[in-house]
């Protein structure tokens, strides 16, 4: 996390929320109490900023100045809402292609997969508020800039996300191990959501019951898995080529 | 690089030279002489070893310690020769898939394309003697073990192993932005080789001449590039589709 996306002191980070900043999340030390931090947190419930409560040394690794007991970090884009995004593509005609990713946390990762999605004509990414890495400056820079171009929505939780996708009309497709469906077999020149799990647990339960399919992609070798950006890369340019073979419009 | 991967002292190099310990690379203080500097040398022509002559500085950058104007980097695993490896593909009837690495040089990178190519059945990466990351112990990490499983081919140029490739049978695909030719409209079901070009220069000249053929994958963003490991999983992949399409044997 570099410096300029830390926010720190009680008036300084009230202050960024009002003035329409937009932050990724907010600690706060513990116990903190008093009147500047319940207005504080009556804001980031106004502003739908997640706040976590944590030890006072948490707080220290991130700045050795005064933080009164508050650190918030700053994104480096706006962040968008899917309930005003999707509908728009449909009426523009558009054949919308989501990407979901639920609970990435590897800013490298996050950086490559944006890159992919922003070259393979993704409408929106979607990441949920907690357990996500966030859009700050060095996600911007590992994506060589495409944060700065494509859409970042950012919902209560990755089923609420996906719920929604689902009940606007996008098929939810999930890319998952745990399947004997191989990639290259599903219809995907519907308009879709593809959602791609985490580095360490993969989709979460919740998540992998509301999809309508999976998706596997074949292993061949001892490792049998891909790095999470890489298969991602796969499975959007497998969507691709299917759009492009049914001479459909990409993007 | 970690210190595990670093020997350094001129007894000590010249013991695990001739110990049999694969070494990566040599770097020497620019004007050092003497009898064991010139033994050190002659062993590292008869290994097949890079040496680099470079200033002191340079030296000190990777130990403090008595170094004695020599700094040996130590590969993780065994390298490879395509001359002997290749032969044995075909008389054990595989159909050779060959990764070609024209100067890698980021270690994440590097260990994600190894981790792909071990997951797609790729009989052996080819890297060259000098401007490629090696395979030392980061790599083996970050290729999460992957770099154990593959073969790894040095070769004393990129050149020389693409062109030992083709004479052997080997159709060669450049995998490049410049190019009209959509990676999907190739023929991936012969015996082939990919290769992928550098980080920032992409495939050099002499390479790209070589090739028998060029394939690009389509961008459609502002972007225009992909993460080269998220490139050569696409391309790998590729060529698992058409095999698989094709009902032959992948591995």
């Amino acid at each position: 996390m570099e410096n300029s996306d830390i926010i720190f002191g009680l008036r300084p980070v009230i202050e960024a929320v009002e003035a329409g900043r937009t932050i990724d999340k907010i600690l706060l030390k513990k116990d903190l109490n008093g009147e500047l931090a319940v207005r504080l947190c009556h804001l980031a419930r106004e502003y739908m900023i997640p706040v976590q409560r944590v030890p006072v040394e948490r707080l220290g690794k991130y700045t050795r100045k005064n933080h009164q007991g508050v650190v918030a970090f700053a994104a480096a884009v706006e962040y968008h809402r899917l309930g005003q995004l999707v509908p728009t593509l449909f009426e523009d005609g558009a054949l919308p292609f989501i990407l979901v990713l639920d609970g990435i946390t590897d800013v490298r990762n996050f950086g490559a997969i944006a890159r992919t999605a922003e070259c393979c004509g993704v409408n929106a990414i979607v990441i949920p508020e907690r357990g996500s890495v966030g859009v700050g400056a060095d996600a911007v820079k590992t994506s060589a800039g495409a944060l700065l171009h494509i859409p970042v929505c950012r919902e209560r939780s990755t089923v609420a996300g996906v719920r929604y996708l689902k009940e606007s009309g996008c098929s939810v497709v999930a890319v998952t191990e745990k399947s004997s469906h191989n990639y290259t077999e599903g219809d995907y020149t519907g308009p879709i959501a593809l959602v791609m799990g985490a580095e360490d647990t993969g989709i979460s339960p919740d998540v992998l019951a509301l999809s309508d399919s999976r998706a596997a992609i074949p292993m061949f070798g001892a490792i049998g898995s891909l790095n999470v950006s890489v298969a991602a890369g796969v499975m959007m340019y497998e969507v691709v080529r299917q759009r492009l073979a049914a001479n459909l419009e990409v993007l």
